[in-house]
């Protein structure tokens, strides 16, 4: 948690931004596994974190700003919880902590927001992304979950605010950045033929865990790379496999690392792998290279996709002009995802909001396949910290989908593809900074070029 | 997951035994931290995991008893998936792994309730745990969250089930068990003082992520064992502390272990600590000395306590007839809780059905302080699995609350208690199968004894 003064001048910014209206800023609840009372780890709303600071299940918030009220609703703890739970600061405590000044019991929530709605008043709120969000929504305001878009202004407005992080973010972030290198680097050097992917995770994890830290997203740790949306960790390592980890540690202020590695199963790449390797590298370097205030970052993106097919005509895959291939969107057979992200209190900051108004400025997104996946094309600002992780993988399903469509065969030489059919996937990723005069790389380096990686090995 | 004939068979056993009407089975779906995409591991629910052995998002299922139907509603990966997540068996090869000849996708379920709603049939189900549950009866039956209470005879008839574990469950069990011992002797081997309670859990984490297990519940390692409910690991471990681990793993299938251990910060217990264990350690053995079919687990948790009573009496922290002490619940200032509870797929098993139903085979439940947080009173029968974890704290809220209205002045003495104000607490735990003459201990042995536990540091 931050000081008192931090939380005080984040609210009064948004109101500022704002100038009028009510918001309502769900803290999020304890949720069950199994049953009731087996719950998942608790996590707050990041909002609701970055407003008020308070990370524990059972609270909402009301802004008016009209009133100039804010008010924390919430109970106080029983004596029977205090015999439970030992003894603690009271919620009152707590809010003082937070400049709120104002608690009400959570039962007085309902009739508050009803006296707002018949003055007449909106009652704001962001997009809910939990069931339990949805039935709140529903019990206090009588709006069905179908219906419960959020108010844009409200998103705007926080994000106008999320999206520049603060030195004293920026310190959090790092330290995240640091133990996250710290798991990639373990991964890396314990990777080996014969392992199973979970117990390189496990070791991970144990690196996160000794510094306190939770995951920032569900670890992947995987011989096949190439499933992008792969969390499975039961796989048998083999000789010849690459290895792709993408991972983050997450700080008890609740603050992401995000990064990727991949590592051969064995002491060194082989050759193919290392051919590869080297031009994901490439597209590595000159994505880092282009950071700077100004630039639009689906422009680093479409740069970022030319150095690969260059790249990959060098290896016979594809032909053509790379300008071409990459406005017509060839290269997502090799590169199906974006360049990277926002980051912050969510390790895809904000995603709840949706990515028009996290990293489009509201603008329409592409539906192109590929392109469609960049999740921040706008222009950089300083402050702004994203992630870079371009990728190059071998897709049996996609590879046999444009191959039976005959898609894209000006740029891809689909004969040759067959060749890397079970190559699997590569992957690497940083943390960044945008600052006034370019960018700067967040936390501890993890190895980038092969020798870097073999290095560890 | 088992055979086929598994879930055959208890699907059948089900039927038999509620004999008419349709009964609604709800999966558990992917849950949000921070946003929807970024979710928490995913544990199916434990009932569906019980007939129908899925673990995976989007399912839910109808038996028509009548009708002599099995019905699995879910979809078919579209090829975009299937892009991102690789090839899998389709839903209809999973659904016949498991005996389900019929699927239908996933936006049926709704028509398909209607029709039974229409032929003047009620829709049977279990009490629902989750938001998402609650959003789903309530969108697909029009029945409000407040009444959702669950069909009786369903919740009796799958208690009666998965109450008597098989002996595939118990070997499932058993390796659970394990791993959930391996996990503790790593934390008594670990404990030291000037560490933080983290770093003990990472290490415990990774025992258990070597053996591709999860929690089957958020663990407890703490300084503070007199805290009950004690999720906190960010206490530095003194000289002189007692330190109580309270952790279990669960395995792929969704079998779950539950043990505690009490540790001393240093290599040795204080002989007020070796005084006050080796007390635990007696209601421990007498209460698995107790076990066998037939006797009531509210009786072994009697007996335990009078042990604990004479114990403690011993030290003149108690006085008076320990029969009595029990009987009016005096004990329950040191001993707050109950001896011990069901385990198999859920930790505290079918906890979300209520203890009345799973433990107390539908009888009320006393109101008494100390008593009431017994989960299991009934006879025990052979396939109960159960855990046995008597303990004794010292909790300075309840020791002051009790002192305050001279409660049971008669069996306690105050002066004495304030003594040992700051002790901590102490509980152990093991887990046992009830077999036909006796009971069998689960897993492998963790140290029990003071010498046990000193032997390990």
């Amino acid at each position: 948690m931050f000081a008192k003064e931090t939380y005080v001048q984040r609210r009064a910014l948004l109101k500022k931004t704002i100038g009028s209206g009510v918001l309502l800023f769900l803290g999020n609840d304890e949720q069950g596994l199994n049953y009731e009372d087996n719950t998942f780890r608790y996590r707050q709303d990041s909002t609701f974190l970055y407003f008020f600071g308070l990370s524990f299940a059972g609270l909402s918030a009301v802004i008016d700003i009209d009133e100039d009220n804010e008010i924390i609703f919430g109970d106080e703890l029983s004596i029977d919880h205090v015999v439970w739970m030992g003894t603690q600061p009271t919620l009152h405590e707590k809010a003082a902590a937070v400049g709120i000044r104002e608690v009400r019991p959570s039962g007085d929530i309902v009739a508050y927001l009803h006296k707002v709605v018949r003055k007449g008043q909106a009652i704001n709120y962001l997009p809910p992304y939990r069931a339990e969000h949805k039935l709140k929504l529903m019990d206090w305001l009588g709006v069905p979950p179908s219906r419960q878009e959020g108010s844009v202004p409200f998103i705007r407005a926080v994000v106008a605010q999320r999206n520049h992080k603060s030195a004293e973010e920026i310190a959090e972030i790092e330290k995240a950045c640091d133990v996250t290198a710290d798991m990639h680097i373990t991964a890396i050097q314990t990777v080996r033929p014969g392992m199973y992917e979970y117990e390189v995770v496990a070791e991970m994890n144990r690196i996160a865990g000794l510094n306190n830290c939770e995951h920032s997203f569900a670890t992947i740790a995987t011989i096949n790379g190439q499933t992008l949306h792969n969390h499975y960790h039961g796989n048998k390592v083999k000789p010849g496999d690459l290895f792709l980890i993408d991972a983050g540690a997450e700080l008890p202020s609740g603050y992401c690392g995000d990064m990727s590695s991949t590592v051969p199963a064995d002491k060194t790449f082989t050759p193919r792998q290392r051919a590869v390797y080297e031009i994901q590298n490439a597209m590595h370097l000159a994505s880092v290279d282009a950071l700077r205030p100004g630039i639009p970052y689906m422009k680093v993106y479409e740069q970022s996709a030319q150095v690969m097919v260059e790249g990959l005509k060098s290896l016979g895959l594809m032909k053509g002009n790379a300008e071409d291939a990459v406005r017509e969107g060839a290269h997502a057979l090799f590169y199906p995802h974006g360049l990277g992200h926002m980051m912050g209190l969510d390790v895809h900051d904000m995603e709840n909001f949706g990515e028009v108004w996290v990293g489009y400025d509201g603008q329409p997104k592409s539906t192109q396949f590929g392109r469609k996946s960049q999740r921040l094309a706008m222009p950089l600002q300083p402050g702004f910290v994203l992630t870079v992780e371009p990728g190059i993988y071998f897709i049996p399903e996609l590879i046999d989908l444009w191959k039976g469509q005959k898609k894209f065969t000006d740029f891809i030489d689909y004969d040759k593809v067959e060749e890397y059919r079970n190559f699997g996937g590569i992957r690497n990723e940083e943390d960044y900074l945008i600052t006034e005069t370019g960018a700067r790389r967040l936390g501890k380096k993890i190895p980038l070029t092969p020798e870097e990686v073999e290095a560890l090995r």
